[in-house]
This record gives structure tokens, C-alpha cells and sequence, in this order.
């Protein structure tokens, strides 16, 4: 089973409305929700793949009910969410139908208590033991200890279950000191994390800095992967047009389910910017376009070399 | 019991961000939610004058749940909401902290069954026996026939029941030709019913269309009122500065109190009016500022003349 770790859950909303403008009244045309937060949405792209997943992280209040609801809808999902007394946040995409253009709007997330704390903690080190590997994703809710991601790869490691980081600004910095195997970060969070804008040499550094391999996610110029094993560009045929919300979580889902059936790195991104690159096509995250997966895998090109070559 | 009917029930969202810009990102500093409607309003600011209110409509879903437990917290309002399938709706409401300004977000609200909606007019019908006043409010939700109020004013009207009318659109139109006791349109909603932008031609047009009293508001220029007893203006003494979101709802409140307390006309219209200016003082639908009201109480001044006179 593939563990997936989500601290911030959400339900995310998506509303269509003609054009949004700002400090008027829209009547929202169409809506639509689903079980949101970066590591459900890992979650359920590993489990159209065909791997067993299971979900932890929050869930509460009326939204957090809603969550698992839809989560309980998906097959190959099991729900490890650990109940609070706060609410889940939503998050609400306004699609404009003329333009096509999305307006976010993202709650914080509800205030953890530190025995809720230390409950998700207790039920990961269960969790983890289980686990043939585990990605921490997303945002930390209010009350969790912005060094929360460091605790949990070390639980890992010492479980010997590989740990991929997938997160941002402090929590990203405290987590790659704990030396987790992969971190995923876009280019600004990479710019964040070492200071430079040159993805090669901020990838070695954020190598320098802990993290075994780091996956560098570069939009539509795809991965760049510095790792013990070697280095490797992996690019998409052409630039793919849509909807990038949910790209970086399905390259996360294909970085791990490469892991877990011990491909090669170059097969392993082959299948991220695949599965990426069929996301962008569809128009929410979590979910991709099979066929344009499958066609896009005989498409990614790959170049760089062995550290062993 | 006063008896206040809301088909459409909503959960209203409150959102601070700094300043919305339409196809940006967005962090939600606070979220505030609270149970909404315009009868919910109604309900609220007449609890909150001391009389005891039915709150009856639909809700469903999880959002309607959450209505309902708000609900349950407000001293002298009864839950007789009607449970359906779909969901609740929500509004959304994005306040700038920076302009003030607010973008609003209105879903639609869930589809009614032809069971659901026989199940509602069941409920009314006990509910009316035992009420001195109703009030109909708001928009229908999707599967509620447009001629809803019409069926719902001819039954409290053979139950003696005295009833209010606050919607707009056709379900307005249609529901003025039952001849309902009050209808409480604004300028735009007695324009749209009568084509005629000058609000005293336009408020004699609605009575002849069947209302047998027409209380039109004006925003900051007051109340006026075309009624079998008089014709009377009330306006406030200055105007308010604040946010008109319930004003109306307010004003619907106070025209409710005094017609159970047998209050003669121009004391209502000095009711409604001074409501209506303290609800403009604060941030939500359904509050008002009591100590502004009761100063305000002093401070409306009606001019007219009853038919009798």
C-alpha cells in the first residue's frame, strides 16, 4: 500500500459563472466538488493506475463529512483520515465560461489542537509500517508545528519506507533537512528553497541540503531529476494546452508508482510528465486523460546518464 | 408565531481577502459562515425583537445541516425546514479588506422533486393554522413551480392568515394576482412588475395588479406605502453609510412585528425604516445594531394621510 499524507484536506469547488468581475453579483451556472488537497489528489491518480492507496492526514465538520464521502466513492481508496473538531477548508475555482480564465480562493484551514496533533501522529507511525512508500503533500493547517514534515521523514526512515516531500516555502526548507528521498518542487519553490533561479544548480543544492533526489517540475519544459543514481531531463512531445491544476500532483503519482514497482529513474519520470502532461488535458485536479496517458508514454523523450555509466 | 417561508435556504459564506483580482489566487483570511435566506433574515431580526418565528423551506445536504445547527442557536426561531435530497445552496460573499467592496457568489440551489414539493405544501398548510402572520421571501429554488407563492398566498388566505410577499421576477408577478395582504418590493423588482420607473404610479399599478398594500423601498430615501388605510413616505433622518446586504429583510421584519402588535401604519413604516438603517450599520443580513435602532425609532419621520381622513 502506498501511503499518502494530507494535513491541509479540502473540498474543493468549482463554480462556473459567464465572466467573474470583481465587487459584482455572479449567479454561479454550474457546481461541482470533489475531495481536494495535494496528496488526495496523488491518491486518486495512484489509484486509477491500479495501486492500493490509503488517504491520511484531517478530516472535519460538515465539509470534512463531504470528503470522505466522495473519497469512500473511489476504488482503491482507503480512508485513514483522522478526525478534528475544526472544519476542512474549501477551496473555490471560479471558471470564467467566456474566457476560460480561474479565480481561486483558498480558506486556511481549521485550527488543530495538539492532541489532535499527536493523534495523527500516532495513527502515521501505524500507517507508515504498513506502507511499501509515503508522500507528504500540501500545506500545513494552522496549529501544526511548521516542522511537522521533518517528524514524519524521519518516522519513515527509520521504518525504512521511502519518503517523497511535496510542499512549499518552511515547511519545505525544515522537511529537506530530514533527508527525505524525493522532494518534487516547481520552479518558484525550488527559487525559494536555495535562493537561485537556475534549476540545474538550485537542484543541487537542495541536494546539498538534504533531499536524496529532487525532481525539479518545470511546467511545460517538464522534469529535471538530480539523484545518487544519475541525472535526467524528461520533456513532453509538445506543449500540452488546458488546465495546469493537479500536474505537479500526478507527476508526484507517477514518481511513486515508478518507485514502488523499482522502474528505472528514466521510466519513472517517463511516466510523471506522461501522467502530468494527460492532467493538463482534463479540467480537474486528480484526474487524467487515459488515453492521452497512454499515447504520451511512447512520446516523452528522456536524455542524461547513470552516475554508474 | 409569526411564520417565515425561504424555498431557496442558503448557507452565507463571508470571505476577507485583501482585494479580489478576477484570475488570481487568493488566501481566505477569515471565513464566516451563518444560515441565510431572506426569511431566515426575517426570522432572525423578529427573534431578535422578541416575538417567537417558524422558519419553514427546504434544506439538504451538508450545507443544509450546517444551516440547521445555526439555526438551532438562535433564541425564538423553530426549525420546520423541510428535508430534501439536494443540497443547500451557499452564497458567497468576497469582502475587500483594502476597498470594502464585495464580489458576490450565488448558487442556485437544489433541484426539488415533484414529492419534495407536495412534502412542503403539507407542512405549510399545518404551519399557517397556527400563525398570526406569513411571510413568503426569496427566490425558488430549480423544480419549485414559478407559480409557488400564488398556491401558498390562496392558502393562507383561507386560513385568515395575513401574508407578506418579498421576491422579484416572475414568481413575483405571478404571485401578486393571489392577492397577497403586502408585497415589499424594491425600486427594481416594482419596475420590472409595472414597467414604470416613478415609484408612486408604479406602487398604484401593483395594487391594481392585486396587492392590497404596497410597501416600496427606496434605499437611503425610506419606505413608501400604498395601503386600503393611507399612503405614507418614511424616511430615515440621514443617510447611512454601511452595508445594505438585509436592509430589506429587516424592513420586512419590522412591517411584520407591527402588523401582529396592531400597530397603525405610519408606526410600522417608522419600524421597518429605523431596522432597516441599523441593519445597514452592521456586516450581516439578519443583525442589526440594536442601540442605533432604538435611537433611530425617534428619529424617522412619516408624512401622508389616512383614506379615512
Amino acid at each position: 500500500m502506498i501511503l499518502t499524507v494530507t494535513l491541509n484536506t479540502a473540498l474543493d469547488i468549482t463554480y462556473r459563472v459567464r465572466s467573474l468581475r470583481a465587487h459584482t453579483t455572479h449567479r454561479v451556472s454550474e457546481v461541482v466538488e470533489r475531495p481536494g488537497g495535494k496528496g488526495v489528489n496523488v491518491a486518486r491518480v495512484l489509484a486509477a493506475l491500479g495501486h492500493e492507496v490509503t488517504v491520511t492526514g484531517y478530516a472535519g465538520g460538515a465539509t470534512g463529512e463531504v470528503v470522505r464521502e466522495r473519497l469512500s466513492a473511489v476504488p482503491g481508496v482507503t480512508d485513514a483520515l483522522v478526525s478534528v473538531a475544526g472544519a476542512t477548508r474549501r477551496t473555490i475555482a471560479v471558471a470564467d465560461v467566456l474566457s476560460g480564465d480561474t479565480t481561486q480562493l483558498n480558506e486556511p484551514g481549521p485550527q488543530i489542537a495538539p492532541a489532535e496533533w499527536g493523534a495523527f501522529l500516532d495513527r502515521y507511525e501505524e500507517l507508515v509500517a504498513g506502507a511499501s512508500a509515503v508522500a507528504l503533500c500540501g500545506s500545513l493547517p494552522p496549529g501544526v508545528p511548521v516542522g511537522a514534515y521533518g517528524n514524519l521523514i524521519r518516522t519513515a526512515r527509520s521504518a525504512h519506507v521511502p519518503v517523497l516531500l511535496d510542499t512549499s516555502g518552511e515547511p519545505l526548507r525544515r522537511g529537506v533537512a530530514a533527508r527525505p528521498d524525493i522532494i518534487k518542487p516547481n520552479s518558484d519553490e525550488l527559487a525559494e528553497l536555495t535562493g537561485s533561479h537556475e534549476p540545474l544548480r538550485a537542484t543541487q543544492d537542495a541536494r546539498r541540503r538534504g533531499a536524496h533526489a529532487v525532481v525539479a517540475s518545470l511546467g511545460a519544459d517538464g522534469l529535471l531529476a538530480v539523484t545518487p543514481e544519475g541525472r535526467w531531463r524528461a520533456t513532453p512531445p509538445a506543449r500540452v494546452h488546458g488546465n495546469p491544476t493537479g500536474a505537479g500532483d500526478s507527476a508526484v503519482a507517477g514518481l511513486l508508482a515508478g518507485l514502488v514497482e523499482h522502474l528505472p529513474w528514466p521510466d519513472r519520470l517517463t511516466r510523471a510528465v506522461a501522467l502530468s502532461a494527460a492532467t493538463v488535458r482534463t479540467t480537474a485536479a486528480g484526474e487524467f486523460d487515459r488515453s492521452a496517458y497512454e499515447e504520451l508514454l511512447d512520446r516523452v523523450s528522456v536524455s542524461g546518464e547513470s552516475s554508474a555509466a
